[in-house]
């Protein structure tokens, strides 16, 4: 099959005046978000967006709408999502799009995709932002998957309006945006009904989807408005949100790009395409903590917890969409350890008593999250003038390897400190990864002990050979040894199958329990990209490509 | 890639006087498997087995000898698994077979050696057979992997034998029998040194391996027959096992195939090439329940629960392996209920206390958990007749969905009973999936009160009309529309994507909770699928073609 390359360069700048496919509208303690696409207006040439299809740039949209709710509109307590055509909630993800696309594409957009509606999820659980899906119309596909993100799905009862999964009928894939496992795990489908559901390609409508808990609720087209508020309503009262808060601005990202490169106020990355990685460098911040949660405030977006996660949240999304032959990140910080942690207080005290500081916090853990399901070899390289210390020490654990240099740098003057690194509460629970455990409960899967002795480690500073003794690193060089070994070590990445590694660093990132989140990109996820690359989908046969040319898949009918 | 057709029939029967590979060995309470593998006796053309490498027919005598170990040694209470040859314990699955092997037949492959290295867990936990790997020599891949599945590693100290997982580093693919996730899962290592380990082709020897917990023991070569006996002792020691058992012969299956089908004494197989289905049905028990225990043993092989478990078993591996396009099962019984339900409670009554009925218990178990992981679609059909109760309802509830007839078939007689299912204690945690749930504990998934409710619904009929409202079945149709339902339902079935519904069955299946058996299947499993199609694995120049040919893999370096 002809792989496209992608657009050479994705840009997740937006903003809701800019919206093509998106209102955001905001009343009191209600937003709605209403979805009417743009049927021009593709991220890529080659397809139209009709009956309400999304590609990339549709969902890059939401994912911004979603986090200007949670910043910019505190007062917002419920958020309809609902359809802005008639008789059509959304027919999920373009399928001429996904014909088209190349498999590193697809793979992509089905992981940001899922990232947003988990965001949605997250919003509801932990923002006080309950998601109500409006279904005004047919939900097919993705379009239902979206549904599924929300707490409660209203469904409108007008003898035609339905909800579908056809994926696999029609397309010969899965419904990989969270379809199969939220019908199951969130929903409580009964787990023959889900198979029902999923291979009939009309969907579930009426008092049957209720039956089958499809929907919540079927709602007579008479009484839709009516009772959509009233919904939003009840959901309102119940959020813990503050009445009167007032939001921040998001302002656009200040952002230097050069061909080898890509400068933010706090972060930095260099691309080196002849090595095929990347290093990327997170500056602490740089004294001036506020001294009170109102200066949080009048920083907003200044603040910098909330400047660098924005800023990183921005680089990861863009490398991974737009540079796909950069195989392994090397991640660096730089700055000063106390003006970290001093920063890093701020969050801890004030995240369960303030929404903006709570909104920081649960941002960075998604950032983090980001972090965990990126298809790129993560190397943690901890050098003197560094400050991996509490938050931006899970920067480190997030990665596949960590470093440690003992002493100095060979060519260095010897004034200063060695490197060293600092727990604190941030690394024992505070940004949970998808499988609910924090990363350094990952790390010591099993050990209890090791998580609780480290515990008694926090606030002091621990250099190198302590680090490797206590297992917070995976080795400690010398300075001697510290620039050939790294040299080598990151050749030898380099030169690994990149589709082992994907899968390798799957496995390995997430030990232990599962959630549905996690379950989300194990499972279903990684299925999904099985068949993705199976000329039973996408071969010039394949179900995908031939879905709306009157001819049926030819399928190679052996079962794997 | 040119993918040959595999053999046209794969056998699984053998017994040890037929072993090419393995030798069995008993002695007392221990048992020693010792792995020589015959190079030229490879399952099928085109590849030599060198250093003890394996490939199916290897695994085939394993399963054999870890079944017979249960059944006909019951006075075996450790089993020590090691290698014949000097300095090589076992090189894991042999590279020029995957090479030449074609996508579906790697897939059951591996499928296999994960169902039996489960299997050598299940020994070790509910059968008080522990099994120990007295890794004499080099452990690489697939060889570590068979000992991660034993419940102690014991390593040679020799200054040369390591373990070690060369697979992303040497052939572009994952540890897949349960490697990696053992690895971290089951054995605790830090998940950094697991990213190690993973990529370094020569693994990691002597105390290193100790301490990074990749085995229990490195013994010096002087010591190492005193000490291994000496382990094998102390496991045997804490085993439950009675002393004095005498075991059970397991003789040949009696099977008489034809071209459309297979027939044993208790199971038959129709095959029905022009719809893509096979037709299954198992025949209860003809009364003559044994009144005792001691009957029970007197019948062994022929008591009807393992000899139809045994039948079963033989026939699902054999469809698995040779009847790649046949997509769904239909699924039967035919029987008497009262017989079905006095043979289960003779399993009910003396699993607890007597290590044969135990044995079978855990069989149908693992015959059961073969069915969930079976990549074909699954449907029972719940007929007059039929005797769907206790453990053999728990084969309905193995199926994605089930069909239950209202009534009587149109053309008979209306003499006797309409199609009824009777529940019993067997169906809430006797046969438990490899997520720890019971099969209706799934089905119901988050609705705990159904399940309660259905608990006292045991030990009496019920017919079709009250099965649906139930949820024990997924419809039921009336004997006007059940010929038409059904053939249409079957040839609906038949015409999806078969990858789609493999994707969907395996999504499915296992609702909510994990257990590091489940995720083996779902995210290492589905990971490995997938890189085995990529070209950086299996095309020409990818690195399982590549091996041992001098020439480096060419990579697409792409990040997906």
């Amino acid at each position: 099959m002809p792989e496209p390359e992608p657009t050479p360069t994705v840009s997740f700048d937006t903003d809701p005046a800019s919206y093509k496919h998106w209102t955001l509208d905001v009343d009191g303690e209600v937003a709605t978000l209403r979805l009417d696409v743009d049927e021009a207006g593709g991220i890529v040439p080659g397809y139209e967006l009709k009956m309400n299809s999304y590609d990339l740039g549709v969902d890059i949209e939401l994912y911004d709408a979603t986090q200007r709710l949670r910043f910019e509109h505190p007062g917002v307590r419920a958020v309809v999502v609902t359809s802005g055509k008639d008789k059509n909630f959304c027919a999920g993800a373009n399928i001429r799009m996904l014909a088209q696309s190349s498999h590193p594409w697809k793979v992509n957009f089905c992981k940001f995709t899922n990232e947003t509606r988990n965001g949605i999820e997250d919003a509801t659980t932990h923002s006080g932002q309950t998601y109500i899906a409006a279904v005004n119309g047919t939900a097919a596909g993705g379009g239902y998957e979206l549904a599924l993100a929300c707490e409660q799905i209203l469904l409108v009862d007008d003898n035609s309006s339905a909800v579908s999964l056809p994926e696999v009928p029609l397309l010969g894939v899965l419904p990989g945006t969270g379809g199969l496992t939220r019908v199951t795990d969130k929903r409580k489908v009964r787990k023959d009904r889900a198979d029902v559901f999923a291979t009939r390609p009309e969907g579930v409508r009426g008092q049957q989807a209720v039956e089958w808990k499809l929907v919540d609720e079927v709602i007579p087209k008479r009484l839709w408005n009516e009772k959509v508020a009233e919904r939003a309503a009840e959901a309102a009262s119940r959020s813990t949100r503050p009445a009167d808060a007032s939001g921040i601005a998001l302002p656009p990202l200040q952002r230097t790009e050069t061909a080898d490169g890509v400068k933010y106020r706090h972060v930095e990355a260099s691309l080196d395409r002849a090595r095929g990685l990347v290093e990327i460098t997170v500056f602490g911040p740089e004294g001036d903590v506020p001294d009170t949660v109102e200066r949080v405030h009048e920083l907003g977006a200044d603040f910098w917890p909330l400047a660098m996660t924005r800023e990183l949240d921005d680089l990861i999304l863009r490398l991974r969409t737009n540079e796909l032959e950069l195989g392994t990140w090397v991640l660096r910080t730089k700055g000063d350890i106390e003006d970290a942690l001093a920063f890093e207080r701020v969050i801890e005290q004030y995240s369960g008593t303030d929404w903006l500081v709570n909104e920081i916090r649960h941002y960075f853990k998604r950032v983090l999250k980001r972090l965990d399901v990126t298809s790129r070899s993560l190397i943690a390289l901890i050098e003197p003038g560094s400050c991996f210390a509490g938050a931006l020490l899970e920067l480190a654990f997030a990665c596949d390897r960590q470093y440690m240099l003992e002493g100095f740098m060979e060519d260095a003057d010897e004034e200063g400190e060695p490197a060293q690194i600092v727990l604190s509460a941030s690394n024992f629970g505070t940004f949970p990864m998808s499988n609910g455990l924090a990363r350094l409960e990952s790390r010591f899967y099993g050990d209890d002990d090791a998580v609780a002795k480290l515990r008694q480690e926090t606030g002091r500073r621990i250099e190198a050979v302590e680090a490797a003794e206590l297992g917070l690193v995976t080795d400690a060089f010398d300075d001697i040894d510290w620039a050939d070994d790294i040299r080598i070590m990151l050749e030898e990445r380099a030169s690994l199958s990149p589709d082992a590694l994907t899968g390798m660093e799957a496995n390995h990132r997430f030990v232990g329990p599962e959630t549905m989140e996690s379950r989300i990109f194990s499972r279903l996820t990684a299925w999904q990209n099985w068949i993705f690359v199976r000329p039973n989908a996408s071969g010039p046969d394949g179900a995908l490509r031939r879905y709306g040319t009157g001819r049926k898949a030819d399928f190679d009918r052996k079962r794997v």
